[in-house]
């Protein structure tokens, strides 16, 4: 047994520090399947960082931080545990990569909008999540596995989060049924890519979760959600995806630019 | 003994809601001062927000955006209890203020510049901050009190964070030492106005502190971590202030205009 294996029996949170101390190195594969995971959770906390102080009242704010903070937590560790395969770090991973070379699904890189787009990503994406963690706690990964354990249950209360300003968005005025309707219209051409398999996960057996095998439970939960809202789901275009191949939007470039230029500007500075 | 100072001997943390709740009004002076103290922890919150998935590290990503996550808690604790004397909400006064209204300190409205910057702001109304929320904790004002009591705790962890990033940009390499003499210069003029008294808080005797009494621990504080660092406390240009009677630098209008924006868009939508 590992001391990693040991420390995660112990019960205690599996922080990114402990993975990288840990240093309980992962194959190829696992490196670049947690390289998907830490790439969706820290893009989408670029994004959500953007509201504090900016929602529509102080403690949506203070919502929408936390969430922020959540997924980047989910990220760090993610990314600790894939920077051990190649012999980097987390921050070389987060800061020094170059567009393609990053494989975060392309819904979770489009942009904030009005609040309700911002809604509509949480709402998909929340959903998405927590099915793949919630299976992800049963990885034969033991690390996969434990940081997938903390992120579950955060990612249970996003989810939470999220399908309540649906229904509040949905029923509430005119106005904001309608900008919740034209935000699921925006972000739903993206939801396809989340559950597409591909080698790379069939490769790794009992260490990951096939997509595909994600969508009958997502389907079922948002449509409730979807139903009581009184809502359609958006039929129609789908984007044609390939962000895990590191085929992007037009949205990651400025993204990634703001994020990475201050690390960039002083690779040697010991900041 | 009003139900508020029940709660507080409680030991419960004091909540934006649970003052709402309490609704023990403040005088209009009383008023005013929570005003400023809550939009000097607002501006400063917006400002700190941005720096999510923007530092130069990912840990300290999540640093900044707990600092900030903070400091929105005591906005929305301060300008709550603001609220109850004039029958508005924290959010009518965060969002449908325009900027002479607004009566933060010149300092926070101050922009991020790069890290070094927003650490040299950090270290100023952090050591500001803690000396005020220290004393405040015995404001015969029971609600001021405990708010305080609470920020106290939480500006103490700030302090500490932003000693150790003077420490290690001042001590680092010649660039990191170059960049943090100057932020430093950049945003040492706005401190004088911290510590300036004026009417209002005369007015209020004991339930309030004189600025210009917390300027003696401000100095030898943040004068031992200068030294440490090895360097000169910043002399010369002192800014005319005026903040508090809603005199601002060219750099809040643009702040409040993209965190008022979405509020403003809307204003009847029951978000």
């Amino acid at each position: 047994m590992s001391e990693l294996s040991f420390k995660i029996s112990a019960g205690d949170a599996l922080t990114a520090e402990k993975i990288t101390e840990a240093g309980d190195k992962p194959t190829e594969a696992v490196a670049t399947y947690a390289l998907r995971l830490g790439d969706d959770a820290l893009i989408l906390a670029q994004r959500l960082g953007w509201w504090i102080a900016r929602a529509p009242e102080l403690e949506e704010d203070v919502a929408l931080g936390n969430i922020a903070l959540d997924q980047l937590g989910h990220a760090r560790s993610f990314l600790s545990y894939a920077a051990l395969a190649w012999d980097t770090t987390e921050d070389k991973l987060a800061y020094f990569r170059d567009e393609p070379e990053f494989v975060n699904a392309q819904l979770v890189e489009q942009p904030n909008g009005d609040f309700a787009h911002t809604i509509a990503r949480q709402f998909i994406v929340s959903y998405y999540q927590f099915e793949l963690y919630r299976r992800l706690m049963e990885s034969s990964d033991v690390t996969i596995a434990a940081i997938s354990a903390k992120a579950a249950k955060e990612v249970d209360y996003h989810r939470d989060h999220a399908s309540q300003w649906v229904l509040r968005l949905a029923l509430g005025t005119e106005e904001s049924r309608k900008r919740m309707i034209a935000g699921l219209a925006v972000m739903w051409p993206y939801v396809d890519e989340l559950f597409r398999d591909d080698e790379l996960v069939s490769s790794l057996g009992a260490a990951a979760v096939l997509p595909s095998s994600l969508r009958e439970d997502f389907d079922a939960l948002t449509g409730a959600v979807l139903a009581e809202a009184e809502l359609e789901r958006p039929e129609g275009f789908v984007a044609s995806g390939g962000g895990r191949e590191g085929i992007h939007t037009e949205f990651l470039g400025p993204l990634l630019a703001e994020m990475q230029v201050l690390a960039r500007a002083h690779p040697e500075a010991t900041w």
